[in-house]
């Protein structure tokens, strides 16, 4: 890349090259569209990330991040306390409430158990949601992990540490698709699984 | 979407999703992403956007984005001032300098004629050229706009206009690209690369 542009522009497209889907010819795309519409998208954008960076915090009862802490779901009297449901990332947590279908509350463990990358339960949110199981505070835990190897031996594990703090463990009925992930998920699918859920 | 990820967060997933090749979905796995790698991705990119919305400004000759005016090519003394190449925009710019083959300087239309999207020449840095080229600046003028019906339109428009200033007006080449296979071509490409045809 020459130097033409300037550091400053070589310094944008690089770091937007790291944003999934993205690639460098992408990122030269999104800089020059960044360049033309400056009021209407540069601008509001810096600022965007700006707020982003620093209002929002990762709820320290669930792990999504919010605005506020405890977050708006956690925060939420009318959801129900004893129905908790596990997600990799908030991502995931965002998908099930476009589906509308989950009234309960979420746990967010921030990744999945991978022997390959060396994820362990330590690196993990589990601790914090065996001690939300423990507290008493959850009746049923709905396991809503993509059906992965890894979101599955997560789901084994998990069903594994939470029936023996006695608390009954169910996951999303077969119907998302084999590889598939949350994210990706149109929402009918979604209340059709979370209908169908079933002792894990 | 739900309005469980908070407001700040809802309109940074809008705003990147107005960036080319995204989409609602890609724009929730770039917010997902920044939220995740805050240090290393969010912070960084916010400060480089408004770094950029602050410094760069569109160079008063040439039309290019850059941190200076004159930008760092119109400012380069070892290039060749009689020789300007006009593009669309600073991608095509940017594609030029990677090449390292043009030594000469640049000027930015910031667009293309076209009838259909009401685009005429007032609305471009035409009169910008017309005036590098009156001012006995230019001896040839390389045009490298697309080969598209837009491109080719401004490129006709440009070469009359230029013509009657007494500069030389070309244009790059058609032909086979570098590694293309004539198998994938399209028909166009094949007839021009033909009829342009020269000793091997």
């Amino acid at each position: 890349m020459a130097a033409s542009a300037g550091p400053e522009i070589e310094r944008l497209i690089s770091l937007l090259a790291k944003l999934p889907g993205m690639g460098p010819r992408s990122a030269r795309r999104a800089a020059l569209a960044l360049l033309k519409r400056r009021e209407q998208l540069l601008v509001p954008l810096a600022a965007s990330l700006a707020e982003t960076a620093e209002k929002v915090v990762n709820c320290s009862v669930c792990g999504s991040p919010d605005t506020r802490d405890p977050c708006a779901v956690c925060s939420d009297q009318s959801r129900d306390n004893a129905l908790i449901c596990v997600v990799e990332e908030a991502g995931a947590l965002w998908a099930m409430e476009r589906s509308g279908a989950f009234r309960g509350k979420y746990h967010v463990l921030g990744g999945l158990l991978s022997a390959l990358d060396g994820v362990g339960p330590e690196q993990l949110r589990i601790a914090e949601l065996i001690g939300r199981a423990k507290g008493g505070e959850a009746r049923e835990v709905v396991l809503a992990l993509p059906a992965t190897v890894d979101g599955q031996t997560t789901a084994h594990y998990l069903a594994e540490r939470l029936s023996a703090a006695g608390v009954e463990v169910t996951s999303l009925a077969r119907g998302v698709p084999v590889g598939g992930e949350l994210d990706w998920l149109d929402d009918g699918t979604i209340v059709q699984a979370l209908r169908a859920r079933r002792p894990a």
